[in-house]
C-alpha cells in the first residue's frame, strides 16, 4: 500500500485501496488510496512550516539543497530503475526519466548559484529614473509567495515529472505538495521517500498525496499556484474550479501537443538529413512506446518524399523488437496500462476516417501485457482528424505539404504545441520554417548534418530550455532555467527614493548616500564592506603627449587620436579624443589600492559606455562605489560590483561601468 | 450617435441606441449601439490586414509610429479635454487620461526604439550551449502572433485606458480591436477618430467597437488575447468562456484591488511624513471622484496615531469642494453617473457593518448630478468588510495596526492589491514593510521627505513600470516597458547549430562560420558589413617591460602587476599578470584599422571577462567578428556589436567582451 508523506508523517490509508498492476505482466505492484488523507492539514503545514523554512535560506543555499538531492538520488538509482520495469518502461526508457530528473535537479542547482544572486530577493531590470531630479526612482523587483507549489502529474514520467516542477519551486521559495498519477505512483512514492529519509530539504517542504487529490484546490487560494501536466479534458476541470477562476490561484497547464517533424524540401534522400530525419520519427515513436507528451504525431514532408519516408520508417520500425521492458534485446515496452492500450487503439481508429494505416497492425501484440507495435498512417489530402487525434501511444500519421509556408500552416492547424522539429540544412528554410513556427511552439529543433551528433532529439525537454507551449499545449510555461524560478515569483514594482530603495533592495543605486572614510575600501574584508562604501580619487589630467604615447604603445592609432585633420571631420569628436580604453586604464589607476589585500582580482567589467569624448587637456576623476556584495558559499571570497563613474573638469560623466572584483571574506585571510 | 470603425469603415447603427448623460448635468452627450456590426469580419480583418502590416515593420519602426500618433494627439487636446467634462472629470482628471495616455505613447515610443532591437524579433537571454563539442545551441526567442489584441476597458479612463494597451500592442505587431465601455465611449471614440483620420497606423491595426462586444469572444482562438480592465464580476465570465478555458485565447485581467496606504510607525505628526500620508490620501479619494483602481481604499495607521490621521484628513477634505467639473474653482466633479453613485452608495452602508461613517454624508451631494462628497470611515477592530468590499468613489476607511508585521498582514487580507503605499523615512521600515507587501502587490510606493517633491503619487501608473496585481487584483500585468510587449509575443526555445542559428536570429553564435576576406571589415560600411565578418589579429608578446611600463603609466600599480613575492601568493595569479586594461588595450592595437573609415567610434564594451590570467612572456592574439548591426532609422549610422576574444599562445581564453561601435550606412558617407 503506498503512503502519502503529510504534515511530518507517512500516512497509510485505512481501506484496501486499488490495485496498481505492472504494465508487462498485469501482475499487482501496489495498492494506492488517499481515502483519509487530510489535505488540508497539508496546505496549511506547508504554509506554516515548509514555506517559512525554505524562504529563510538564499537562492544558493537552496541551490545547494538541489544538488545534494541530486547527489543522493544517483546513489539510488538502481532501486528506482528496477522498479520502472513495472511501468513497462525498457532501461533506455528509464533513464529519460530518472537519470533525467536528476539531471534537471543538477541544472537548477548550477543556474541558481551561477545566475541568482546569494539573496532573497531577485532585482528585475535596470532602476528607472522616475524624476529630472533623480530623487525619485523605480526598481522591479521579484519575492517569493507565501504560498504552496502544487504539482500534478502525468503517469508517463514519474521522476522527472515531479523533480523538473520540484527543482523551480524549491529554488523559488515555496513549498511542494506532488500529486502523481496513480498509475505509476509508486515510483514517484519510493522518490519521495529516499528524499524525505535524506534530510536534506527542510521539513514541509515536500509531501506527497499518494491517491486522489480529494479536495486539494478548495484549499488554494492567492498566493498559491498549481502546475499540471496532463490531459486537456482535466486541464478543462481545473481551470474552471471557483479558486482558479474567481480565487487567484495560478494554474500552469502542459497538456495534450500534436507536435509535427517536418522534412525540408530540401533533403532529398541521399542527404545524411534524410536519414536523421527517420531516426528522429522513430526514436519518438519508440521511447516510451510513444507516451510523451513531447513525441511526434505529425510527419510533414514534401508530397515527393512520402513513399521514400514510409519505406524508410518500414525499415527501420521492421529492427523495433517489443516486448517485456526486463529482456535486454527489447527496442519497445509496454503501453503504461491496458486501458491506455484501449484509448490508442480507438485514436487509431477515429485516425483512420482521414488517413490509411500503412506501417503496422494495432491488434498485433501479445495481449497479456500493455504492448502495441509501432504503427503509422498516411493522411488523405486534407484530412483533419490529425490535426485533432491524439494516439498517445508509438503512432504517427505523415502528411504531405507544398512549400515551406504549406508546412508552417499545417503546423498550425494543431493549435499550438510543445515541440517541432524541422530537418534541414539550407539556412533559408531554416529561417523561414523556423520563425513560421516560433509562434505556435515553445521549442523548435533544428537538425542537420551539423548538430545532430549532439543533439538531444526532438521530444527531449531540457532544464536550460523552456518547455510548454501555446493553446493546446495548455498555454504553460516550464524549465527554461531562472525563467522557470521566476514564474513562481511575484514581480512588484518599488518606487522610492534612492536611500530607501538601496536600503529594500540591498543593491547601491545611483543617488543614494556614499560613504567615504578613512579607510580605502580596497583595504576592506567582506566582513567590512558596505554597501555605498566609496572611492573619490584624486584629478589626473590627460595630456597630448599621454594620448600619442597610448597610440604608440598599445598599437592602436586609430585616426580619431592620432590624426588632428582627420580626427577633426569625425561627426561624434570633432578633433583629436583619448582612446576609451586609455580613460578606463588611468581611472584604474586613480582608484587602486596597489598592497596586498582583501581585493584579489579584477574579473571583469560590465555595461561600459563612453559618454563625453576626452580632449587633451581635460582632467579626469573617478568615483567608485560598493554597489552590490555576494558572497560566495563555497570560496573564502565573494563577487563585489562596484559602481563607476569617470567625469572630467565640468563634472560631464565621461565612462560609467561596473567593475567587478573577487574580495576575500576576511584580511588577513584567516 | 457613436460610430464603430469596423474592417476599414465607420459603422452606425440602425437602431435608436442607448443614452449616454453627462455625469455632472444629466444631459444627454451621445447615443450608442453595437446592433448590427460584424464582429467575425473585424477579427478576420485584423487577421488578414491589421496584422500583417504592423509585423511588416521593425520594431523600430512601430515605435516612430507610435510617437507620430503621440504627436498628432497633442494637438488634439483641446477637443479632447472639452469633451471629457461631460465624464464628470475636471481638468486636473482630464490630464491623467489624456495627458497621461498620450504619455503613455511618447514613453513606449522611446523604449521601443531604445531597448528592442531594429529587427522583428528579439532574443531572449543567452545562448546555451547544449553539448560539449558546441555544434548545439539553444536560444530563446520572442516572436509576433498572428493574432489580435482585444482590449475592454473600464469607463473612468476612456483615453489612457485605450493607449496603454494599444502601445504594447502595437509595439509586439498586433492589430487592436477596442471595446470601451459605453458610458464614456464617447471619449475613446473621438481619439480613435482622430488616430484614424490622420492615417498614421497601417489600416487594420486599429478597429473599434461602440455598444456591445456581441459575441467577440466567440470569434478568437490560440493566436488572440483580451486584456480586461474592469469588475471581478465582468472578469469571472470571460474567465468562463469557453474559448478561453478551452481555446487558448490569452486572457490578462485588471480588476477590483482594496489598495492600502500604510502610515510608518516611525512617523510622528511632526514629521513632514505625516502631511504626505494625508495629502496621499486626500489625493487618491478626489481625484476622479476616487474612481481609480488604485486609489487609496483602506489606511492604515497606527493605533496611536488613528485620531491626527483622521483630524487631519477633516481638515484637508474640508478645503474640497465638489461641483460641476467645468468651474475652475471646484476641486472634485461627478462620478460617471448617477448608477455609480448608487453602487458607491450601497458599497459605503456595508461597509458601515463594521466601520464607523468619521467624515462626511453619503447623501450631501446636490442629487441633479452624479455628485458624492468624499468620505471617511473608521473601521472597528478586526472588521472584515474593509478588505471585501470596494466602493468605486471618493470613500476610504481607517484601520489602525500595531507593529509592521500586522500592517503586513492587514494588507495582505485584500487578496491581492494592484498599488500600496508606506509613508516612512525609516530604512528597516522601508524594507521590513516592502518586502511583506512585495508578493501581494504588482506596485508598492515609499514616500519620504525625499522623493515626495519628484512623486508621482500612489495612484498614478506609470508606462516604465509594471501596472497589475495578483489575486484579487486580476493576476494580470500591463506597462513596465518593454515587459508589456513580450507579454504579447511567444517565446521560444530554438536549437540549432551555430550557423543555423545565426541565419534565423540575424546574430552571430559563437561556433558559426567566420569569414575573414582581403578587406578589413572596419573598411566596410553597414552596406557592405554582414553578421559573421572577422578579423584575425597578429599575435604580440607581452613582456614584463610591457606591464611595468603600464603601470607606472597609468599609476595602477596594484601589486599583483608589480610586486613579484606578494603576487606570487595572491591565490589566482600565483605570480606578476598583466592588468586587465592593458590586456584590452593591447588587443585594441592588434584588430584597429588607423585610417579614417566607416567606423566612427566605439562607444562602449559589455560583458567583459578575464578567464585566464596573462604573464610576462605571454603571447595574445583576438578574433573580432561581426555579432549584430543595427542601422538606426533616424541617422545616417548604426551600432555594430563585435564578439571579441582574446587567446594566449596556448589557444586558451584571456578575455571575452562584446566591442559596441558606431559605423556609418555608406562610405564615403553619401
Amino acid at each position: 500500500m503506498l503512503e502519502s508523506y503529510a504534515a511530518g508523517h507517512w500516512f497509510r490509508a485505512s481501506d484496501e485501496g486499488e490495485p496498481l498492476l505492472d504494465a508487462a505482466t498485469g501482475e499487482e505492484v501496489a495498492r494506492i488510496s488517499g481515502r483519509g488523507l487530510d489535505v488540508g492539514a497539508m496546505t496549511t503545514y506547508a504554509r506554516e512550516v515548509g514555506g517559512p523554512a525554505v524562504r529563510a535560506l538564499t537562492f544558493h543555499q537552496r541551490a545547494a539543497l538541489l544538488k545534494a538531492v541530486a547527489k543522493h538520488l544517483t546513489e539510488q538509482k538502481d532501486e528506482l530503475y528496477a522498479l520502472s520495469f513495472h511501468t513497462g518502461a525498457t532501461t533506455r526508457d528509464t533513464a529519460v526519466d530518472v537519470d533525467g530528473g536528476i539531471g534537471t535537479l543538477f541544472s537548477f542547482a548550477s543556474k541558481g548559484t551561477r545566475e541568482l544572486p546569494n539573496d532573497t530577493v531577485i532585482l528585475d531590470g535596470a532602476p528607472e529614473r522616475l524624476g529630472k531630479g533623480g530623487t525619485f526612482v523605480g526598481q522591479h523587483l521579484f519575492t517569493s509567495r507565501p504560498g504552496v507549489a502544487v504539482q500534478i502529474n502525468a503517469f508517463n514520467f514519474p521522476v522527472w515529472g515531479m523533480l523538473e516542477k520540484l527543482a523551480p519551486a524549491f529554488l523559488a521559495g515555496l513549498p511542494t505538495i506532488v500529486k502523481p498519477a496513480s498509475q505509476t505512483a509508486y515510483l514517484t512514492e519510493l522518490t519521495v521517500r529516499r528524499i524525505i529519509e535524506a534530510q536534506l530539504l527542510p521539513e514541509g517542504s515536500l509531501q506527497l498525496i499518494a491517491g486522489s487529490a480529494g479536495r486539494l484546490l478548495d484549499e488554494l487560494s492567492v498566493q498559491d499556484s498549481v502546475a499540471f501536466t496532463g490531459s486537456a479534458h482535466t486541464a478543462g476541470i481545473l481551470r474552471r474550479h471557483p479558486n482558479v477562476v474567481d480565487g487567484g490561484v495560478v494554474l500552469g497547464v502542459e497538456a495534450d501537443s500534436l507536435n509535427c517533424s517536418i522534412l525540408g524540401p530540401d533533403v532529398t534522400p541521399d542527404d545524411p538529413e534524410f536519414d536523421l530525419f527517420l531516426e528522429g520519427v522513430v526514436t519518438e515513436m519508440t521511447v516510451k512506446a510513444g507516451q510523451k507528451c513531447t513525441a511526434i504525431r505529425r510527419v510533414l514532408v514534401p508530397e515527393n518524399r512520402a513513399d521514400a519516408v514510409i519505406e524508410g520508417l518500414r525499415d527501420k520500425l521492421a529492427t523495433i523488437t517489443v516486448g517485456d521492458p526486463r529482456d535486454p534485446d527489447v527496442r519497445m515496452g509496454a503501453l503504461a496500462s491496458l486501458g491506455q492500450r484501449d484509448e490508442v487503439r480507438k485514436a487509431v481508429e477515429a485516425l483512420r476516417a482521414s488517413s490509411d494505416l500503412v506501417i503496422g497492425d494495432p491488434d498485433a501484440a501479445p495481449e497479456r501485457g500493455a504492448f502495441l507495435t509501432p504503427l503509422v498512417l498516411r493522411a488523405h489530402p486534407g484530412a483533419a482528424e490529425p490535426h485533432d487525434v491524439e494516439p498517445f501511444g508509438p503512432v504517427s500519421t505523415v502528411l504531405t505539404y507544398d512549400g515551406t509556408a504549406e508546412a508552417v500552416a499545417l503546423a498550425a492547424r494543431g493549435r499550438g504545441s510543445l515541440a517541432a522539429s524541422v530537418v534541414t540544412h539550407d539556412p533559408r528554410v531554416a529561417r523561414e520554417v523556423v520563425l513560421g513556427l516560433a509562434p505556435w511552439h515553445g521549442r523548435v529543433l533544428v537538425l542537420d548534418r551539423d548538430d545532430a551528433k549532439e543533439s538531444t532529439g526532438h521530444g527531449s525537454p531540457l532544464p536550460v530550455l523552456v518547455h510548454g507551449g501555446p493553446g493546446r499545449a495548455g498555454g504553460g510555461e516550464e524549465l527554461g532555467g531562472v525563467r522557470a524560478v521566476v514564474h513562481h515569483l511575484q514581480r512588484t514594482a518599488v518606487q522610492a527614493s534612492p536611500d530607501l530603495l538601496t536600503a529594500i533592495t540591498g543593491r547601491w543605486t545611483t543617488g543614494a548616500a556614499q560613504r567615504v572614510d578613512a579607510v580605502h575600501p580596497f583595504r576592506k574584508s567582506l566582513a567590512d564592506l558596505r554597501v555605498g562604501d566609496t572611492i573619490r580619487s584624486a584629478a589626473r589630467t590627460v595630456s597630448r603627449e599621454d594620448i600619442d604615447h597610448f597610440a604608440e604603445f598599445t598599437g592602436d592609432t586609430f585616426y580619431a587620436h592620432t590624426d588632428a585633420a582627420a580626427a577633426a571631420k569625425n561627426p561624434l569628436f570633432g578633433g583629436i579624443v583619448a582612446h576609451g580604453y586609455l580613460v578606463v586604464s588611468l581611472a584604474a589607476g586613480l582608484f587602486v589600492e596597489p598592497s596586498p589585500g582583501p581585493v584579489l582580482a579584477n574579473y571583469g567589467v560590465d555595461n561600459l559606455r563612453f559618454l563625453t569624448p576626452v580632449k587633451a587637456g581635460d582632467t579626469i576623476a573617478v568615483t567608485l562605489t560598493v554597489k552590490d556584495i555576494s558572497p560566495r558559499a563555497t570560496a573564502d571570497y565573494g563577487e563585489v560590483r562596484w559602481d563607476a563613474v569617470v567625469t572630467n573638469q565640468g563634472g560631464a560623466p565621461v565612462a560609467t561601468y561596473d567593475v567587478l572584483t573577487l574580495v576575500a571574506k576576511t584580511w588577513p585571510a584567516s
